[in-house]
């Protein structure tokens, strides 16, 4: 099947690789020269037989946004555009709406895998009409894993569906990592375990908490057995923030998600201006030495507050 | 290999069945007569030759301390009792003090799998002197999953290490399955998915968030797409609260741990007394309508405090 | 001083008693005939001299944008309009900007003190130009308690920052109420402590954790010592989710509050979907008993997991 | 009256003042020379007429226990022993027990207040045999803040009761600090909000947040409106985690005071090994960038994991 691909980068460059590899004929445009296959959007288009299939696969927000309008200038009527990125489920339906005025159908696809997918295929999750889902299927089915398609592969919902699965998944995985990363900082304090990495490889398989993600832990592990040469630093990348924000707006508890998003936040932090105010109150109630700003001073405790 | 199993519950049982297909010679006793080998400690003791290994599995707290007590008067010098229930980590050095008096050695082991360990071997952590250890391998060998022995199986440290180990597991997998219960939750609200079950299913594969946790979510969905036939109460058996103040011990914050505890908690109640207070709160300063005991009335809210 | 007072519910009612004590002379309007002064917008506004200073306290959202609309269509440049209610500080700058297209100023002002506003004062934090602050300053005056200025009022910032300021209070106060509520659960659990109201009469004075609400709590547990006559249901008037989403967009911690708008979610679930998947997971590997939807059935546990 | 004070630190001193001030005999003992008003327990125990009334003011654990073993050898039957320091309250009933073996009476008394005890008064929470209490009620009436005794002074039931109160007490307190820090964070992270300080000050008459800490903040903020001369590391001095596992105890949730400990945990860390763990997971599927150790490197961020 023929189909044009925008976005070359880490996720975009791998996903042309494994739909050729599985016999696709991919035209792949990206900004960056060297990776491109056309030099233009409007190359790309032309290149591609009507009805066009492109997947745009680009950072969210407005890269995305330009990429969707202009090819809303440069498309047909009958193609398809698929929304691939990380964009926010509520814009979807703006971006269908602009292409809708042409007549271009539009399915937004949340994709999982990372790095990995090139070889062991992505966790697809698509939103939009039946026949559009239907009509990207041999794209579909390259690019997820081998096995039942139910198992790399679900038609969420609506326009807005797939993104706002994919959503809820990365929501869970902020909940899992943090989970992990908990009990490996317990496990490393604790005085009674030998060996952190040895007990964390045991869990690999067997036991209730083996899944993907502590075999990467795993690996990490293997080689560089404390983390040492890391910083505790970590960045999210929005789908963390919008779960939380989407569970207020459907009054679902999310004790586990948010500490986890709140944990990322505190990781980014120098000095928490919180902690600042917590330190100045018991200053100012109970006498309590505090640490200075500058040069770090020790600081004792009293009792009686 | 020759061993005495002391407890054939749902655990035991299965473990019993499990080294006996591995061709290991168990003699299992429990107060059931109807699962059992022998009708006694004493008998069991008796069938055993010297030096013994005696694999203790029954419920943590009084009746696993009262087994290793009447062990330490069975057995002699150079035997083994390894303890593979749930105890706290901090009962394994009483439980080998008091077998040491009689020269007898002890190992705790953590055991992970449920009642899928007896297809899939069961994941194990070991406390315990090298050699107790060495010694026992076999046992552990039979027991635990096929593949490399270091995927299923950690000598974890000294006595205690393996409990301990255990314990950290089971603090994850309660926000693990904390992490994915809040993310059902969310879709399950949310108006854009039409599918849930189907999207965790597409998760199976490919995604960040695979894992064996998902595949048995997957499962019970299958029988019950939105889980209608159940009641959210949740027990807990120990390791979560010990997991929190272990953490509590060691400085170590432990937000999605404690969370995922908490959740438990909250919903084995009828009624919040915190909440309560809260409603009460709000009355005294805003006047809001609260929701009073009895029959339920209706709720409103007014603004401005 | 003159003014129109828009809105004479629970808050505003008692707003026009308390300047009418100071001396102030209002022209109320309410869609409530009973209550009002005036029976119509546009009789309020003929009633006000030039320039006119129009207070408007009704339900945020769509009744307080309809209100500020017509008041643009009815005010003459130069009129101020000053928005007391409950809005999202991000509305404010619509609303700022639908009047100055007539010419009318706008200043947004976060009011806090509920029902015990009427007699000890209202806490106020306004947002706007300084010079229209400045002029309103009689009425502010009036509604906050006595004592110096700046312990009852603050000019927080540019348009919108009054209910900016206003929603953070509020996100404390879910966190300070939540903070009582569960020190009240647990002193109601622990059979070491006999008296919990007199325990927290006790607080009232010289304590660390003396404050207003503290105070709310003991006259609610003089009437109710076990709070038995409420249930555990608390509704969330918008503020609080504001605030986490506000903490959001600004990558600041918020643990404490998030919990507390959480424990709120959770009070209003007869049952939660998110427990029920927890449930059906301990299921589903431990053999773990469950409780089953329709009549309460028990509830075993058994080890190993 | 006449009593025996034991420890003179930042609390027993201030202490010794107050009950002076009301007209008490105090006979003071420190391991500080300059500030003790005699050499020995021995001596102190000396200058007391029997039945004796000895106040213990020291650190919590093995000073306190030292202390209370010492005076069992001291004193005589009838005499009274309050321990009105920071212990557990798990530690009161065998400090009962030691003094009971030589007929010496027993009360724990929770103190709050912190250094504006002295002027201000103490909240007291007293735990104990009701003619313990009622005999050393002349020395509760001169520490507790004047006004009606109830609202300074509780009765909270039986031996340890006291303490359990004053655990609980700080536990909310935890909880109160934190979310005034968090609203304080977020209120200088603003960019709408132009003065934080007079923001606070404004909440401290009217709202609904008014209470002593939030005057102690306002204090603060006058002095250093950024807290900018402060690091955000904040000591914990035992209650909070008492509190907590005994919130696991009694199976109460307790997500507020939780997160209170857990921020407290985290400010102390240079480094979060939990974060460095997520940061190992997120570099691992998603090949996102990393924070090395040593020299801090830049981050960039990819999509699609």
């Amino acid at each position: 099947m023929q189909l044009g691909l925008v976005g070359l980068g880490k996720m975009g460059f791998n996903m042309r690789e494994r739909l050729r590899r599985a016999g696709h004929d991919v035209v792949g445009y990206d900004r960056a020269a060297e990776v491109r296959d056309v030099a233009s959007l409007e190359e790309l288009v032309d290149q591609l037989e009507a009805p066009r299939l492109v997947w745009v696969m680009v950072p969210a927000g407005d890269p995305t946004r330009e990429t969707v309008e202009r090819l809303g200038e440069l498309l047909d009527e009958g193609d398809l555009v698929i929304e691939g990125g990380n964009s926010r489920f509520s814009d979807d339906q703006r971006n269908a709406e602009i292409l809708a005025e042409r007549g271009v159908r539009y399915v937004d696809c949340g994709v999982s895998g990372g790095v990995w997918g090139l070889e062991e295929g992505y966790g697809l999750m698509a939103g939009g009409a039946a026949e559009d889902v239907e009509r990207a299927m041999p794209v579909f089915d390259a690019l997820r894993p081998e096995g039942p398609r139910e198992e790399g592969f679900a038609h969420a919902g609506g326009v807005g569906a797939g993104h706002y699965a994919k959503m809820v998944h990365n929501g869970i995985e902020y909940g899992l990592m943090q989970a992990y990363a908990e009990g490996f900082e317990l496990l490393a304090a604790a005085p009674q375990v030998e060996n952190v990495p040895e007990v964390l490889r045991a869990w690999t398989r067997g036991t209730v908490v083996r899944s993907w993600l502590l075999d990467l832990m795993v690996q990490a592990l293997e080689r560089d057995p404390q983390l040492e040469n890391l910083r505790g630093y970590v960045e999210d990348s929005g789908e963390g923030r919008w779960t939380i924000e989407e569970a207020i707006n459907n009054s679902v508890p999310a004790p586990v998600m948010s500490a986890a998003l709140f944990a990322r936040f505190a990781s980014r932090q120098d000095d928490s201006p919180a902690m600042r105010a917590v330190a100045a109150l018991r200053q100012q109630f109970g006498g309590h030495a505090v640490h200075h700003a500058g040069p770090t001073s020790g600081a004792g405790d009293v009792h009686g507050h």
